[in-house]
């Protein structure tokens, strides 16, 4: 694949950043790649690793004649660094973020840039429990979804390139309205996040069972969970706060349901609850279907027998 | 290793039983393995995929001369199943269970059986989403916990025999008293799997959300959720039921927890979720030590970089 952009400049350097730039470096899809992290430590890292093929100490020098700037900061913190870069920008670059909730980065990162830049949010979908620099990898996106978010009157030229760039890093790209996006995401993400973090915290708390019993005969059920609620405490205090209302009507809608299962379990309901199962179930056969998942019997532990 | 019993009866043949049947034949653990299932189409596919050296058509056939007879059934069904084989059981012959219950299942099977067989409840912590015959496979219990729950007055030797059948099958064995059992498994398994068909079920209910959108865009969140709610439908009716008052439990406090983070994020107490957020991934690092899951950061996908 050629070039798409001459010079990408990735601000923030975690997981996302890391795995867009050895991503980028597989296809050879920018000139060059500039990288700038807030922290001293990230930065040394990021140069002792050879993440990135310039690491700057301010952001307003790596964004300096790029081409594409990539937001990769918590939601929280986007505003502001949508204001820092802002002078420094070359005019007609374009200006994306990763971040997991859409509208309220559009509302503080969209005032601070000037006319003549293009700014097209994105959400890639994809992730690990992993953060920090060490924590890429250039597969992270290959065949998952990438989501942009255009504003109102974005220029479909940049649209296009931006869309190319992403496909090229190994996603399927869709474009998505902003509350749309923030709504399917408070389904498919943010709440169940939540509720893994909320049932981890329970098993913490309880004294009659200790952690090490917790630990040690955690099964399927509960190790799924704490790996999703061992996600960067950061990223997920800003995505709540951002995208409250959608989060909040999602966990109104759980804890209903949740009191009627609870109900049905105390009544001794086994219908209800056999029902409600074998529905859950064919959900779970679409998302194979749909290619987002394996299917594999053994989660890939080696096989024998039949 | 050599035999531990000259005959072993799978009563059941899901997951649970074809996965011990292929552990069993990779040792060599018993001299002869029979089985039988309920339903004719089971035996047929049993039978078909060399599952059992003997598939009976009765489990009074399948237990005659056993001197291990292992119930593989869904717990609401286990003192029926009990019931139907102790006239047939061998003198002397010891009697298991893999069920995810173990006060219920005491009490409804050990009734049942005759003063000259050993009744030990057992309960092996590994399961995938996918169930009948054809799912099995001898790594599935390997490395995992397997519970055994002896009931008072239990002999000595005949717990030490299961216990090195159940170690050739490659767990690791624990003996635990039952409520202690089912409040454990209340916190690391039942409540997380209601909770997982509860968001599920939320999901497929939104009417401003397609299922084709939540299916296709399931991140790592949701993802694991449906996995874990594509587990059995009767097996996991059977255990709310039957582990009723621990599960209620858990999930009472399961939903207080829930609700004060819910208050946090409407009021935008940004500390106290991150405050959480960073407990909960403490206990994350203690489960990758206790060597129970994978620390891998690409899940196992082929990495490059750095």
């Amino acid at each position: 694949m050629s070039v798409i952009y001459d010079r990408v400049a990735l601000i923030g350097l975690g997981l996302i950043a890391s795995s867009m730039f050895w991503a980028i470096k597989r296809k050879g899809l920018a000139g060059e790649v500039t990288g700038y992290a807030r922290s001293d430590a990230t930065r040394q890292t990021a140069r002792h690793i050879g993440l990135c093929d310039h690491v700057y100490d301010s952001a307003a020098d790596a964004v300096a004649g790029a081409d594409l700037v990539v937001l990769c900061v918590p939601v929280g913190v986007m505003g502001q660094v949508a204001a820092e870069i802002a002078p420094h920008l070359k005019q007609g670059a374009t200006v994306t973020d990763v971040g997991s909730v859409k509208r309220d980065v559009i509302d503080s990162v969209g005032p601070h840039l000037p006319e003549n830049v293009h700014f097209i949010p994105g959400h890639p979908l994809a992730g690990t429990e992993h953060s920090g620099p060490e924590s890429g990898f250039a597969e992270l996106f290959d065949q998952r979804w990438c989501l942009l978010v255009p504003v109102e009157g974005s220029d479909r030229a940049a649209v296009d390139r931006l869309c190319s760039f992403w496909e090229g890093i190994g996603s399927n790209v869709q474009e998505m309205e902003a509350d749309h996006h923030d709504l399917v995401l408070a389904v498919t993400s943010h709440a169940p996040h939540l509720i893994a973090y909320t049932m981890v915290g329970v098993a913490d708390d309880l004294s009659r069972v200790t952690d090490r019993e917790v630990i040690k005969y955690s099964a399927a059920g509960f190790r799924d969970f704490t790996r999703i609620a061992a996600s960067d405490p950061t990223m997920w205090r800003d995505v709540f706060l951002s995208n409250k209302d959608a989060t909040l009507e999602i966990l109104g809608r759980f804890t209903e349901e949740l009191f009627a299962l609870q109900r049905a379990i105390r009544t001794g309901d086994g219908d209800h609850l056999h029902e409600y199962f074998t529905r859950t179930r064919a959900i779970r056969r679409g998302i194979i279907e749909a290619g987002q998942d394996t299917d594999a019997p053994d989660f890939g532990r080696k096989k024998s027998g039949p």
